[in-house]
């Protein structure tokens, strides 16, 4: 079907108008996301060929999410049209000490209400050369999670490389089993991987001591060095890094571990953030799309941090520059003026 | 709690802009409704104490909905804060020849999963003198049928008047039982029974043999009729009559009968539609209001009617205009000039 | 300063957006409007070197009206810049049975509380070859009814030609004053009288008893009359007339008398209104539009009527067409089809 | 490519907000359209496998109008990217007697500049069943008409069908050549030509003498009898018939000749106009579906004339309802009732 | 009625879209405000028993204020409905060096032109805890002054606590009287008093002498002892500080003075404000709420500067978090990090 | 006509919303936009009689910039009402990282494509003291350069002043000639130049060697000292300096130098900027304003850095303050507090 497939739940997102609280004003901008998907529309948008996995509804809310990833570019025909109801997700966008706030409406998706037999994994990876999941999947229901299993061990088979976006996310995994119990299992079969402390911690069982004043990158460095001893299968680790100094002004960026060495990438300073959700699958997509390519190691962390970078200045998850623009930040030429 | 109780189910109402399709543009202009609702709602607008009972998560959502409802002047006590989510339905506005079409995503919803001791109907329907229902709620599951019969034995037993708008809807029940099975059991506890054609035939058994021409009034009159000799209970039946010439323009009237005559109201030639949904609570509601104060079946039919009328006017379900609007439309005034 | 002068209250219009009520949604669009400044914007897209004279104060409100009236190409020498607020008024727009409603907000407005010397009526009269009125000014107050006496007196003896549109308002009047006795007066110096059956009654104790059956154009016949016997400076008279099928579907038409003849207009049926407010000023204004052009009495009726026609299809009370369009529903060439 | 390919300009299309007029609010609503485009929209929504030729700038523009026919499921291989610029038009929305009012910026646009080898035909048409092609393409430059002239014999050679829609622009045809001296080479090519009495009078040289009285459906009787005979090639004609009673409001029908028979279409009587460009393209699309599904002539005619009844009721040229909305039309299932 | 009452003016707010200037754009962003009004939505925010004393004319406007309340739980019980409009105020939304400007339009308000007897103090205070007035009311008229007095002198019989919020503003007081005049004798009744420098020196004719390079706290610390000596029935005393780096970028915190100790609260440095008006409410309800909690000075100085730091967040004057959020500010929590 | 004249195009503006890409969403917001003419209605905003001389088509695109031009007291006799099309330009707001960027769509603009004699520069430059030019205008096409060429040789026949902001622009320039061989001829009769480094080199060959470390105004001491001396008619260069941290986030000042010395301001550090586009135009505005009323050169470069500084805070190109705004900047008023 397509050289990547990413599989995971996409949602329909409303938001409330500026720095509003929900229903402040009887309005809605809406949007679509989902962490796999969103890594879609990016690659489709770097001119990578790429087709998302997921289930949604027959209803015009379905079609309408179908057709919008048409738009991009994104293949669509691994998607099951069945369930009952798209999953939703209510932001507020916060400024100052205020975060921006999701409140989830996820409950009784298609894709959390998924059967073993909705998806047909050898025809949707046949020809595939990157499966791209995420930990959020495994977190909606049983039924997900075996999807996921599924998904993974087809690719493994297929000689299809696997990343996963850890993504741990406490309000998820209600269903009764443990984040680590799945996830441990899960990550036996992917080749790259992106995660955070709280990942490590809560899917890995994997603690690092940080040594006093230790920042970020030398406590991902310690994770990350435990984490694939661990898992032999990984051939790439790769976390993000953000100073949240307020809830639009952030210091970002990223490091990377591989088999032979360990990178830091370039430190932003994103004075103002257009839209925080969505920047660490931007980075997951600046990754793929680097490695598909053949970049080093530490070109890609580059990338995808740029990438991520860029993604904190567009509306909504989605993220909508070209690669030319994410080379354009990297090489220095002042992005940040006006362009005419 | 209040002199009338409105037991049912509040639903985000999420619309398209103008006469776009769903999602055409990316923002959608929000409400709330529900038939019951919309009845207090107009209730309270036109003085009359009120308040809801019905379920809703405790969430942002669940509690702009609570504060909306408070702002009408509705009481909010009858509400219990529980389950997982608010229903939502999405409205896609019409015009000419192309209707206004109505999506739901109401499964799992709060008052769909109700528990048995979610509502304490005692002390809900203490010091009442009017419950009211629709045939929706005992449509949408098991649990939320149980409630809706809690709620009129209760009533029965406080010798609180029950209305009931019977609000067929084929595209609910989807639960195992037959709307005749539950209906005809709750209809037993009704007072004042709101009903058309497809809710007679769907939920009472009764058909009426139209004579050849015969409009809508001569099906009523023989519907209810027959309804009235099969439910000795009921005191009054009305209905409301609506001429489809256009998804904007419709003939709109009604009738009612009561155990000692039929009435059929004026009819108005609404040529200018700015809202369909809605406008047959606002009928129930001028019914309620009218009978609350005493008037003649004859007058509170006419006031229903107007009601119902000048709901068209209005955008979103919940009805806005003060009983001297109603009033002055009944009067003659000339209400469509532009007032100054 | 101009070859036509208006002088009037120019106010700050509010408009809930679509059919809703006032601040159902957090927002209005805003527009400005005032019966005499309608006519001067109509007139200055018609080429007419046309002045507004009134009374506005020195805040930012202020000063975007008069902005907006030099962008119309209207001049503005004639304002006075005094006084603590300019007016507002609210509007929503009804549809079918509920009409649209108007809320002033107008108390202690800059025109309300002008001294006896804020204008200079000499100088802003001077060259000119008409000045246009109307009876809302005199309905303000005390020193609004003093300003217009002493306008029109000061035309009287410059030789401008006086027109007025009586426009009685039944809740402005507020100071004392009885409308007839402060209009008969004003009416002896009008030379153009526009006026409606209830302006004939209120403020020119003028009733004439409509035949059985009796148009409004027979009524206007016999009304104007009367009127023009009393009033022998009186040279032409014209109202127009309105069947108020719903509050966005009117028949519309008009008709005058002059000294020599009575003239009724063709008659339009609108179908759907955008905005009903102005168009009377319209009808104005293609009256003065025509006569300044030496228009048969006839001719004048017929641009004054379909000037007004279009009106009805501009959002807010400014009229916005050129003389081309209203000649192109003259000559019947079909503007309602597409323009392309 | 795909069974059908559609080869015509795309514009942005700019609309004012609501009723105003041009710049009367700094805002613009977008679209795309574009006589052909429209079609090809129409058809994918039907789901037939088409795509359109075209060509567009290299620029954020021209990028948005490909992932905007690609969200639709229309095909793009066809589009040139070339050229400085995209044609735009403007559009105000009339109400009751004032028309909508186009106003074309679509100088030096990418296809009126087109080269002779910016199109690829018989690769392009490569496996089509189907060419689809207007009278405007030809009326927008030498080069363009040359395209067409091009695209149609192509299509002769790999016994493609060709359909024309003849759509006469008095605005365009400013290079020089007259409408006829091209239009009747090109019909030559043709096998299905919706055409107009203004098509037929400024492109084929065909005048009708209307017998008295004699209504639209007489005169395309006459007038496609006489092109028939003068085009043999031409295997079936057709025509939509609008009665314009205002802008909002038009009565609606079509009629069709084929080489057997004339048949004349259900009115329908559209009381609420959504908007009312592209509806002619929606009547082109629903012949189109209907004779590549092998519909006989009536229920062609049936179903176009429906296709484009519906298209009225929905904002933007492109047409947005499943063949399922435009059967239960033809079924008389009311579709104009709140379809919940 | 309630526990606490909030007397004083409440007024329409009608902010231009983003950062344009005044009807730069045809359009309004509607919102309620006013600052005792402001006290009382963030009080019933937080849960406290909170009830509204104001006058509201008795038309649409002051229906939707009272609706409004209604809606975030304060009571309205208290709430005049009388006089001939209610106070509009004008916000332009500044940025960098350019400010946020208001523009009143207040003349004559509902509040202004009170009357002696249109409030009846022992029942609107019967059963109250606390009494909140700011320094704007008896700025406004005499008539707003007495009625101030009053409320004041009624609170004290009644053994009411008073708090007031100083808020000198130097383009009201148009009345004749001197701010000094006539606040030195109302603060007379006051407990709890909220002053900044201005304040201190016009109002109370306190100033103090900042010992060079004196911060902002220090001069608080000055001016307060001397104010707590001067007036020996203030229990309490506290400031906001606010750093102006530009319009969008402020340091942000606040100091305390009870009769047995001096506070300084944490330092926020909000790098990105979305609305800057009712921060100072914000504060003074967060103080009320902390001290009807029994919360220790130190703590009701910090739950109070949070509050009003996080109301810089959120769009309008009316706060809009609950007690949760100002807590897990206070925790370190990381609010400003998206929660999801 | 007027005492400034400025020449140059004026163009439409379409903006997407907030930060988004262009046609995110279906939405543009509009304005106008032009480097003369934004310093035309600077100018007129500071109560300068100021007019423009452009060319714009008879359309209403064309109508509405007039209107525009006039609502600002900008005199529009200069204008020309021919050609085809108005020049667009779309604008993507940046933030962070990602700077705004600017789409041209200006090819055969009315003022590209203007003939010999459509400015009659004797009768338009009768009277006046200042011609105000930029470099942009001979980028356009030969015919743009001839007729600039033309206006200044006129400007000092009749001894009027003659500004030049030498905006050079990359990616124009596309008719053949090189920026310098047209500018250093155009230079040659300005009086008053505005330029950057990048405007030395390309437009002037002048190129100064920056000795290390050297910040831009030891720069442009540099560049400013080998022009003045190689362009003996100038009495004043002046040029802006930035440094962008962020789309949002710059440094802002300016320097000037005159016959007898050099000039630095003050140093702004805007946080928050609200649109970029338009800044150095105001700055132009700023120094002509100044000139014209005889500051010292010290002072103009103030007034002018000061008024481009508040020009970032105000969306669109227009500037929008009046001179006490810009004072109240330059006195340390504290202009960025809440204006009340």
């Amino acid at each position: 079907m397509a050289d990547v497939v990413c599989f995971g739940e996409i949602m329909l997102r409303l938001t409330a108008p500026g720095h509003e609280r929900l229903l402040q004003s009887p309005r809605f901008e809406t949007a679509l996301g989902g962490a796999e998907t969103n890594v879609a529309v990016a690659l489709a948008g770097f001119g990578i060929d790429v087709a998302v996995a997921t289930a949604l509804p027959e209803n015009p809310i379905g079609d309408a999410a179908v057709a919008a990833l048409r738009g991009f570019g994104v293949g669509t025909d691994g998607i099951s049209r069945r369930g009952k109801r798209m999953g939703i997700y209510y932001v507020e966008t916060g400024s100052g000490y205020l975060g921006t706030r999701v409140t989830y409406d996820r409950t009784g998706s298609a894709l959390a209400t998924v059967g073993p037999c909705d998806f047909d994994w050898p025809a949707i990876l046949a020809g595939a050369r990157w499966l791209h999941i995420s930990g959020i999947t495994p977190a909606l229901s049983e039924a997900a999670a075996d999807a996921t299993r599924t998904a993974v061990e087809c690719a493994r088979k297929l000689d299809v490389t696997v990343s996963c976006d850890a993504n741990y996310r406490s309000k998820l995994w209600n269903y009764g089993a443990s984040p680590a119990s799945v996830m441990k299992e899960i990550v036996t079969g992917v080749d790259v991987l992106v995660a955070g402390a709280d990942d490590f911690r809560e899917m890995l069982d994997v603690v690092a001591e940080p040594a006093d004043g230790g920042d970020y990158g030398s406590i991902f460095e310690a994770l990350s060095e435990q984490a694939m001893t661990a898992y032999p299968n990984l051939s790439l680790m790769a976390g993000t890094w953000r100073d949240v100094r307020g809830a639009n002004s952030n210091g970002w960026s990223g490091c990377l571990r591989c088999r032979d060495g360990f990178h830091r990438a370039r430190y932003y300073d994103i004075g103002h953030i257009a839209d925080r959700i969505g920047t660490g699958d931007a980075f997951s997509a600046g990754l793929i799309y680097s490695l598909l390519n053949d970049a080093s190691p530490g070109e890609a962390l580059e990338f995808a941090v740029a990438t991520g970078c860029l993604n904190h200045a567009i509306p909504g998850d989605f993220h909508r520059t070209g690669v030319n623009e994410v080379r354009a930040l990297l090489s220095g030429e002042g992005l940040a003026r006006v362009q005419r």
